[in-house]
């Protein structure tokens, strides 16, 4: 009885030592790409209430300014009267607020401003950390859409393991499982859309343009797992020369 | 026809006029209580993202700490060493990051801690600004469910207008749908289950409680927007005594 105890707890500091093993940059990555994400959408919904607050006491802003960034930073920047002055607009509806009334939507924009430099943060430590962890990967695809990949395939290693079409296809699994079921359209990129290479084509050039960077992509990511050399820059090229 | 443009000249600024002068303390209420929602629903998911990432580095901390507050000032207080030593932890399978790698975290926790901060300077300012406007359903409901109501209602007049019936039901609407369609078992309180009185009472007696309460702020409303006396004080006595 005393072996057996004994081997279990050797099998449990086996396992407790695998499990601290496992944690490799590509946690990282997922975990400071799904923030960057959610931070987003918080910055979005806060300043949408931001904006219907603000516009009680100064509504011309709210339709002037239409980036959420820029006004948040008009907003706290400056007063009412000095903001009429320098964007040349009348209120004539707005409503005169009391300071206590002006002051808890002005603290709301700066959590706002805080959330951005936040985000901004999280993005730098995600190129940074997608250029060490996997350089071609990064400079290929860019570093917002790399990390997304890496979050849809779930690590490096399975990303390395996929064929090229399944790249080409990912972040467009509710198309292709719609083109399955219902024999609509199959599509013809996901994340990938957004690589600049794939915006830069004419819209009847984006399937085949979107395949060649897959191509590139699976090509890039084996290299990154097998730990090679650099070969991003080579591979950008002949892709910018195909499609000049 | 000039004098055709005068009048529309004249309308249009007695409108605005109008549109300057809708504004009252209701929007501020509204305004600031659909804040203070926004911000707890983001602090929620953020700490449980939170979580997930820095159980990568301590995963203990996340099974022993529940109160997400409590959490992220532990996170930032100390580091991994001291807080194992203070909370008597083994940490045996968490990976030692890299400073570079911690960072990020830490950033993300202090912008949970802001957020938490901000929400409370908004709870402060409900507070005030319902103690003002109208005290006596700011005593007797208390300023976070009082405000609830009054945002249910969309103003305070609306509010006054209502039945006392109405007024127990706000915040249930589901419900009360669903026993319309359905015959489902009608509800017997909306918001006002959170009241203190009406979780002070048996389960079986809630109904009752929160009918009497409603009765009450029915009376406590009024008063506030015919700017009667404070009579909030006597009307929670005479409850109390009823639900002692």
């Amino acid at each position: 009885m005393a072996k057996l105890a004994d081997l279990r707890k050797k099998n449990l500091e086996l396992a407790k030592k695998a499990v601290r093993q496992s944690v490799s940059p590509d946690l990282f990555i997922i975990n400071a790409a799904n923030n960057i994400d959610e931070l987003q959408k918080i910055i979005n919904t806060l300043s949408k209430r931001l904006r219907e607050w603000y516009s009680l006491y100064f509504p011309g802003l709210d339709k002037k300014i239409a980036d959420h960034e820029v006004f948040v930073k008009l907003v706290l920047k400056e007063d009412k009267k000095a903001l009429q002055k320098e964007l040349k607009l009348a209120d004539e509806m707005g409503f005169d607020f009391e300071k206590k009334d002006i002051e808890p939507i002005l603290s709301m924009a700066s959590i706002i401003a805080d959330m951005g430099r936040e985000s901004k943060l999280l993005e730098d430590y995600l190129e940074k950390t997608m250029k060490s962890y996997c350089p071609n990967l990064a400079t290929l695809a860019g570093a917002g859409i790399g990390a997304k990949l890496l979050c849809e395939a779930g690590s490096l290693k399975r990303l390395a393991m996929m064929r090229s079409s399944t790249i080409q296809l990912l972040g467009a699994e509710k198309a292709l499982f719609r083109h399955i079921k219902t024999g609509a359209k199959p599509p013809k990129y996901g994340y990938l859309l957004q690589h600049q290479l794939v915006q830069r084509a004419k819209p009847k050039d984006r399937g085949k343009a979107a395949r060649a960077v897959a191509d590139k992509i699976f090509l890039a990511v084996r290299v990154d797992y097998f730990k090679g050399k650099f070969i991003a820059d080579k591979l950008l090229q002949e892709l910018e020369v195909r499609f000049k």
